[in-house]
């Protein structure tokens, strides 16, 4: 099937991909007089006496924004606010799909980090969580961060979800290949969104109590012009702060000089990047995450022909597919029910737990589970929501 | 049936009272190909070449957003935006329920009039239309006028909604006690956000086109201190400027002053107000709109017998009702079939219009649809849309 074609065919006939359903009809004049006035003004009146009862009265307790800028979309870039709907509004129908929440996008017709934090702030009141979308780094850093405390969970999936499918499939490769994970060596290529959260997931830098969280070895992170080291100049700041946790032995070079030696390759780079040599160069019985898309950093069969023991990509239509749909639904499933303010390093390890013990046996091809599992969000939903009360 | 009790319940029961439903399931592979990641993309290149075509390819070109700030919710006051919420979602219902409209409710954490202004520009992409509703006056005049230009049509319901059906009630009260409308002489007691709109529309004042509208020929307008006329202290901007197309003769006073020799009533204001007596002076066959809720300016038992021709009230229990649903749900989906980028004053007016005309015969106790007649709205539309594109 020809996706694009079909898909715009799709989204003409649709009109869109989501609508708005009253949960009961209004017939008759008393359907009216209850959902509506005069009988609403009892509702109002309580949550005026009480803010709590927001939740209890109104769709506050299972709606999420989707809010996005539409400056990092896919991989198609800054397209915008408008040509951004319809990804947001994909993302609103998993949420429905896999999690029963009502989401709903808002997609912001400016780039500018103050305007985005401060609306994000002012639409807060109808909504349970707030996920951001494609909005892009290192902005979308700052906005995450500083809209942590407005008393709703605050999530931005491209960093976090990614982060917390791929720490899922590392302990279920790991335990595969038989190595630990405080043992690992791993190189991150990319220094985006999703790159920056990795590397922050795998070392436990935002876990206040490192007991709760094991850490890997030794990260090491690249960008397009090779690994981070403190002689790099123009770093801009996640970066900067990225090298505070990672290449404890300042190396220098390319990502191929990075890898060698490497328990484990993560790529949220390019295509075609690596080469079955490169592969070679790794340590034995290598872990390989190529999740550039459409086209991986190494195709599956190269990295195996290197010596890879276990490769996921983000594809779809190859094994061990790292989508973030596994995380996400869950996560705010969980969040919303526990009535979380935020979403707690351990609640996202939490999830990435969750994935991966949803795997009770892992082989080569079956690292994480596949993305239209439904039970996952269930289990994630358990996981997440328990360490939010805890 | 205890209203009050009753909806409390339902609310609870309910959790809120509309969800976000997909317009098709995600059961497989293909779907998610199809609505989201890889194919969703074609949509999104499409819009970011030709943003004209979000209307095409997302919910923009029927989905509304019914903003508020909660600062003056219906007889509640200002309760905010949280206790707003399940007003925004009872609306939410009607706009579903009368004219297919996907509506979704943004309450806002500020009553700032400027962020008001920023917040409603920034989140209107996704939006094919802004129903402002239940910001108090005269903030609400400020922000919805200054949001005319933004490309999509910004409507207050509190002003436009009751001043469009008061005029469609009064078309066919005229009609039946053989006045016409540009001899009538109107009194408004109450200067809010209806009765300065109801002025605005009986006296044709946004009319470029004066041909295009017919004026009555007197407004007085009052408010709790009487008689607006020019030698009184302290008007604000918005009275000031009703000032000057209304009491012509400068007349003072207090609202029964000013009620003598009228033929039109038309209460936006407080009940138990007037008395048999007082309908007593005004001219024979008068109209009266006694609009406060619960309780009317006066019960049609005591209008009529102080010779009141016809008498309309806010009650649902009672004939003539004039409740803005008769307006709003109509009126957007015209101004969304046209794609209309404001509504004109040629629109308002053709909306009352349709409304006098489902009546073909007036009586004393028929001069305004019954609120739950859907045929009403279709009709709206049409006219809504014919007028929005000549």
């Amino acid at each position: 099937m020809d996706y694009f074609k079909e898909s715009l065919y799709l989204h003409q006939y649709l009109k869109g991909k989501i609508r708005m359903t009253p949960k009961m009809d209004v017939r008759s004049k008393e359907d009216l007089s209850l959902v509506y006035s005069p009988g609403v003004a009892e509702p109002c009146r309580a949550i005026a006496a009480d803010p709590e009862k927001v939740y209890d009265y109104t769709i506050k307790s299972n709606t999420v924004a989707i809010v996005s800028d539409g400056s990092a979309v896919l991989g198609l870039g800054n397209i915008g606010p408008h040509a951004a709907i319809p990804v947001m509004e994909g993302k609103a129908m998993l949420f429905k799909r896999f999690a029963n929440i009502d989401a709903f996008p808002i997609c912001l017709d400016t780039q500018d980090t103050e305007k985005i934090i401060e609306t994000v702030k002012l639409i807060a009141p109808v909504f349970g969580g707030i996920n951001l979308e494609d909005i892009s780094a290192p902005r979308s850093f700052e906005i995450e961060q500083r809209l942590q405390d407005i008393g709703i969970p605050v999530f931005h999936d491209d960093q976090h979800g990614t982060a917390i499918v791929v720490l899922a499939g590392l302990i279920n490769a790991a335990k595969l290949v038989g190595k630990s994970l405080f043992d690992l060596k791993v190189v991150i290529n990319g220094a985006g969104a999703a790159g920056v959260a990795i590397a922050k997931l795998l070392k436990c830098v935002d876990h206040q109590n490192s007991s709760e969280c094991i850490a890997v070895r030794e990260v090491i992170m690249c960008d397009s012009k090779g690994i981070l080291h403190s002689g790099r100049d123009n770093l801009n700041s996640s970066k900067q702060e990225v090298l505070t946790f990672t290449n404890p032995n300042n190396r220098t070079g390319s990502v191929k000089d990075a890898i060698v030696d490497a328990d484990v390759f993560i790529g949220v780079s390019v295509g075609n990047l690596l080469t079955t040599a490169d592969i070679k160069t790794m340590a034995k019985d290598s872990i390989i995450f190529a999740l550039a898309n459409p086209d991986p950093e190494i195709m599956p069969e190269d990295a195996y022909k290197g010596g890879a023991a276990i490769v996921g990509t983000g594809r779809s239509d190859l094994p061990n597919q790292v989508n973030n749909v596994l995380g996400f639904p869950g996560i705010f499933r969980g969040a919303l029910d526990a009535r979380a303010k935020r979403i707690t390093p351990a609640m996202k390890l939490a999830a990435a737990y969750a994935i991966a013990d949803f795997i009770p046996n892992p082989t080569r091809e079956s690292i994480i589970p596949a993305s239209l599992q439904e039970q996952v969000a269930w289990k994630v939903a358990d996981a997440v929501k328990e360490a939010a009360l805890k």
